[in-house]
């Protein structure tokens, strides 16, 4: 019998209400994501779930690294984070836990995690424990029979050195990083299309603070982009612009409209910056 | 430390749990809605989270003025609704905070809120507490920046006064009302169409009860809908029938089929309705 | 006044947050979710509210009533699952509470709970009790106006029996079982196509478990599919395989890619299992 201690710290709410969330290419329309929760549920009752996405694109696991990379960040401490964009389930790449920046994240070892686990120290294991797993695991769905069962013991209090050995060697797919190619020319690419149709490019600002403050030209198939903005209002209608968007990235924007369609570029479309 | 009150009036629950609600623009695909959620969660971790859609068409104000105005009433005093379809996020809009009806509105100042400012008396106010915001503000994404710690920070006892001045002229886009066009006849439109296909017109039973009672003619471009049904399964199957929705406006519906597809219509159609 | 009882059961956890779960055709784009959402919430402010889907392809009542039966048995006991896919809303159909494995569900009585109602011993009522209903009931919204009120009822203490009178005859529709059409071979079909392009057929494991262990021949259309594999990632890219899905169906599959679209089949489409 406990009472609640509403002064508490974090960890003492995170103790009554473990946050997990969910990252995957399940789709909206199946079951799978339904029944992931329903799995959690089961055995951590009083876990609160989030879904950041189930609509990656089908097995792009790239795709699913950027999007868990980007929004861990914004979540507590102890947060247990369950990526699944898993086109090898039931082959013999591991299923792992890794602990990093004070989180938890549970994936196929297959580069979903790749931004985290370039970002800091990390432990990572493999999921070897079977008294963490649905008991009967099947060969196509794993979210289910082993992420979000390892997710709710997390939950409930398991110590990460109870589901399985050390890991030295996850996979680490390198994110594309933009390469001089000239004296102030760097080849880079559309890393993401975002659902207004900004393209998202390599260029980070840490890297190339210069875009804010020097006249650029990115060049961008047929077209030229020159024009620099602080926000998507700043841009005249029809006109493509360049800006630092919110994850610190170039992007090719269109005020109210879609750069992707205007241009006709999508993801990994070749760009040239120069910076002047 | 306290005890939970199982006995208690909805005060007593919203203090344990503040219900927080998410209406915006930014898909399901990207990062952006499960950051914000990160945000909160952070910040309120007893918060309860509701998704009201993200999948509002992008930049569509009104239609998100549409969706916050027919959902909030459902939900308890005190609800803290966010609603983010911000176009001009980093330019001169501002971000308010709106008390009305006895719950709490947060949203950039574009007409978002234009169904709500219009029912009743509010109490408008600017966000200008920089303690109620991240501690970097872009210029891309106030969702997490300035709306998500907002509500957050509401839901945590802050107080509105607290936020920032009063607000006397929070912009009200005009919500399209049918105007006379003869004795029996008044122009109007489609303001939206609903994932069934159902064309949900302008022309609310509270302002035309005769609908229900008298013979209609309801031009919609080259077709003309004469039949009023009371539900979706009276209507003979291909044939656009009228009805009462569930909002109260008259719609155009098809039983088991797209009105939207059959008619060939869509937001902003023009309509005429003669009542005999 | 109560305190928590951490070391309680799944009835305590239940009694302090009741679980909901919704399986709707409503779509992601209306406010129609977020309405019943809020409906639930004002009567029930401790209810945990799970998405199984709003995505159920509208009107399709054999879609819906596969994914809960699929989902249903991930939850746990006491869970209170609300499935609307309801065509009829309006109409002379019934609103029905059914008792099943511990579970509870409410729908209309059209289908939607067949394979729910097929599993096990049931008891059925219908939602007479108009105590448990919103005080105005539309002929087109019964999600917001009756089984998101009658959820939370139910979530709140409301004994079924409260609920109204026995129901004898609910509505099975038939599951298209696989028909005997030779010495070894059975006339099935696709029974569904999920988010990856797999289709899922009617051929259960239970029923047909040798496709595990020997040759088979499956007809699909003009293609033929004889390669049985154990994981997607044993496939070669671009030969569409037969695999035992994680329901327990025999499905067509290409590993990374559409089989869907590669053999251009959907929902409905006939197949014959050959098995020698």
């Amino acid at each position: 019998m406990i009472e609640i201690e509403t002064r508490g710290t974090h960890e003492t709410y995170f103790y009554l209400m473990p946050l997990i969330t969910l990252t995957t290419d399940f789709g909206e329309t199946d079951h799978f994501a339904g029944v992931m929760k329903g799995v959690i549920l089961s055995l951590a009752p009083r876990a609160t779930i989030v879904d950041i996405t189930h609509g990656v694109t089908p097995f792009e696991t790239a795709e699913a690294a950027f999007t868990i990379g980007e929004a861990a960040r914004y979540f507590p401490k102890k947060t247990i984070h369950v990526v699944v964009v898993d086109p090898g389930v039931g082959s013999e790449r591991r299923p792992i836990l890794v602990e990093a920046e004070g989180q938890y994240f549970l994936a196929p070892d297959n580069g979903v995690l790749s931004l985290i686990l370039a970002r800091s120290r990390c432990k990572v294991r493999r999921l070897a424990n079977r008294r963490f797993q649905l008991k009967e695991v099947s060969n196509t769905f794993h979210g289910r029979d082993i992420f979000a069962p390892a997710a709710a013991h997390l939950a409930r209090g398991a110590k990460p050195a109870q589901f399985g050995p050390l890991v030295n060697d996850p996979l680490r797919t390198p994110i594309g990083e933009p390469t001089r190619i000239g004296t102030r020319c760097w080849a880079g690419a559309v890393m993401k299309v975002d659902r207004f149709g900004n393209l998202i490019t390599n260029y980070h600002v840490s890297r190339f603070p210069q875009v804010q403050t020097r006249p650029i030209v990115l060049n961008a198939g047929v077209h030229t982009v020159e024009k620099v903005v602080r926000c998507y209002a700043e841009a005249e209608p029809g006109t493509p612009v360049a800006l630092v968007g919110s994850s610190g990235y170039l992007e090719i924007a269109l005020n109210q409209g879609s750069a992707a369609k205007a241009l006709g570029l999508g993801t990994g479309a070749s760009l040239e910056l120069s910076i002047y």
